[in-house]
């Protein structure tokens, strides 16, 4: 009854699949990353496996070779997260936004509308966004970090202030009186930063969970403050159960160091799973989505492995010589996991077909893979749940909804309904509204 | 066949009707503020009276007392529109976003997704925000005209740009090729302004239209250099069919000033009906309305008609001395109108009942009397169309669809269907993709 369960997001972008190639698999319409109705679908997919959230990675630019690529993002995170909430009831739905680019007052006000349109199942993972597209798409370049970490916690905090600026019983609505609202319960936030300012009051009223989620998806000891003082889900990106469980560490530390509960903090490993019958199929799908692209990453895989590796051998097993002679880099954590797949004695087109150098963890195989890889390290307490990365969007989420989900709920390991209606009832993220009051030393005025 | 035929658009705002207390008329629901599904039934209730398009009015700010009175706005426009754009085919998606407030990468991107999203539907209306709790909100004060409009300009030129940056035909999507794009038809703008820049491209493909279509509602000369250069719609504010003529007179000579087509400029007057069988019971309708409101507007009134009066005079005809005293302000265009109806004998509370001193020209009475009005403005050549303010959407907006449009349509003045599926389509709005070629010397670089 009591059993710890896992939570599991998953991740959503251009219409087709976290594979840069998945616009030509078999049965995927090449212009999904224009058609909104594939984005409805495929959150509801995710809804019927009772995944908690959607998340939205961003970046305010295109930063592709659309040669044989597709982009990776939405053409609009908010604008499909706003076509998702009208399609689905219970599914959270998170969305990075850059707090570089962006404006305090208007991410707060399309974070809430959308909150409020949801019915209280918004998200924001707020974004220091280094990319120097993006910059350029604004007129500029990329600060500093420090500079973009302290634009960061003024941004979060006017936000998070401008979200509470109505009291929750500020809105009457009395028709017999005629009384619209308190006014006394409505007001300025009056806040000022090095970077950013803004007066308020947010002219809307609060959702069903009061206000959207913070999440965070940054690493390092910037990200680490994010994360400890805001978040209550943090995204990592992690490639071994030691390192998921000194990175959830670290984040509870940071929340502890911040005055909070480390508890109000979950730590989501990511899972990009290659599933298929056999292990053989399962690297033969992932093959047929990298006819472009592998040739490319065979030299970076050599430099993994400590060895030259160039594309003629693609369809060779490495030599004898070769294997005697890898060595795993210790700059790419990927690299123990290559070799042991190289050791295998698959062609070099194979060891990449089981994900060897994609950006998250790759069971390979049938589906309990996948839902072994996601037990042993839950029930390692490493991770509090996991997000997901299907390969295709158009058959990896209902595989993984019906063969892995399954499997889980079989181990008492995931829930088999929503127990309540918001982001915050399926993360157990407490209650809050406006700024916290433990964070608002950096720019309350 | 060939007639003429007028267009017309509706407002849409904060999901209770223009009139500020229409939040607590019957049969509203007090909290549609918050409603999406509201404004989706209202949106379709417009469209089933094949309206050309919505057009949501916006500022950045709360800027109403909202001890009786609504919020103005939609909590979010794109939102509300993403909303509207799922829920309905073919009516028009007209939002203003501001230049003063918001980056042009980001209105590029969030409008031609909505664009993609509605299959063609979207439409721009860019606003100079003069609104100082707009600028608080920025954590800023409200820069000059001539520098708002100089950065409204670049603003405008580098969205356009961006919405152009992918070729109409750069989207290739060939799976046997596995070629997703042709990337040499995909290219930065490089354009950099005095206030804002961007390099692009924009990851957007082509809408159904191409692109958005840009309206614009700014009057006096800075306002006539943005409708001129840029807009296809033109939202007037004006009480008299002389007034409307010079205005539409105005905006078509500073098209043919940028070297347009003036026929690509349709100029819309602004239309808020009272509507009931009777037009005693047209002015009871209104007069419920403004039971908190009416009383505060007695003293303005009396301004505009050159004589003092006071609240407690509210439920009495003017005397004779006043009506004899009585002489309307040349300040205010609604002044003769006031004084004519003051001189038939209503009530005070029954002149403001006539929409009096409201934001348009109300006719009051039945259907027939706005179809009236309609048709004597639009066969005077003063009109291209109107846009439509209905006082409470929840029975306003079926009243106007079932009563009104049917009288023009019988009268050969209004289509009896869409004749496109584009927002480009409904207005005779000329092809456009990318920057004008004759807008192009205030920022490219």
């Amino acid at each position: 009854m009591s059993q710890r369960q896992m939570l599991i997001g998953m991740q959503l972008g251009n219409g087709y699949g976290s594979q840069v190639t998945a616009w030509r698999a078999p049965g995927v319409a090449p212009r999904n990353y224009s058609d909104f109705d594939a984005q409805v679908r495929y959150a509801q997919a995710a809804e019927r496996g009772k995944l908690q959230f959607l998340f939205l990675p961003d970046t305010p630019a295109l930063s592709s070779d659309l040669t044989h690529e597709a982009p990776q993002m939405t053409l609009d995170p908010l604008l499909t997260l706003a076509a998702v909430a009208r399609g689905t009831e219970r599914i959270g739905l998170v969305s990075t936004a850059s707090t570089t680019f962006m404006e305090p007052y208007n991410i707060a006000r399309q974070f809430k509308a959308l909150d409020v349109m949801s019915h209280g199942r918004a998200g924001w993972n707020p974004a220091t966004t280094s990319d120097p597209n993006a910059a350029a798409n604004f007129g500029g370049t990329i600060a500093e970090r420090p500079v973009r970490y302290q634009r960061a916690h003024e941004t979060i905090q006017i936000v998070q202030a401008l979200w509470g600026s109505w009291q929750r019983d500020a809105w009457i609505t009395d028709t017999a009186t005629g009384r619209y609202a308190d006014t006394s319960k409505i007001n300025p936030i009056n806040m000022q930063g090095e970077y950013v300012a803004s007066r308020g009051p947010l002219p809307i009223p609060p959702s069903e969970q009061g206000q959207p989620v913070i999440f965070s998806a940054g690493g390092g000891d910037y990200g680490l403050t994010i994360a400890g003082r805001y978040a209550n889900g943090v995204i990592g990106s992690t490639f071994s159960i030691d390192d998921a469980r000194a990175q959830r560490d670290a984040a509870r530390e940071a929340a502890r160091a911040a005055g909070r509960d480390p508890d109000e903090i979950k730590f989501f490993a990511g899972i990009m799973p290659a599933i298929a019958p056999t292990v053989r199929e399962a690297v033969e799908r992932r093959k047929q989505l990298g006819v472009h692209t592998f040739p490319a990453r065979v030299p970076y895989l050599g430099q993994m492995l400590g060895i030259r590796l160039t594309p003629d051998q693609i369809d060779d097993p490495l030599t004898p010589e070769q294997l005697a002679a890898a060595r795993p880099s210790p700059f790419d954590p990927r690299a123990p996991r290559a070799l042991e797949i190289a050791r295998e004695g698959w062609t070099i087109r194979e060891i990449l077909g089981h994900g060897a150098i994609d950006y998250h963890p790759t069971p390979v195989g049938p589906a309990s893979a996948t839902a072994d890889h996601m037990t042993e390290w839950f029930e390692s307490g490493a991770v509090d749940g996991f997000w997901f990365s299907p390969d295709i969007y158009e058959d990896g989420i209902d595989t993984f909804v019906d063969e892995v989900i399954p499997v889980l709920q079989e181990r008492g390991l995931f829930h088999t309904d929503y127990e309540g209606t918001t982001l915050r009832d399926h993360l157990g993220a407490p209650a809050q509204y406006g700024l916290d009051a433990r964070t608002t030393a950096a720019t309350a005025s």
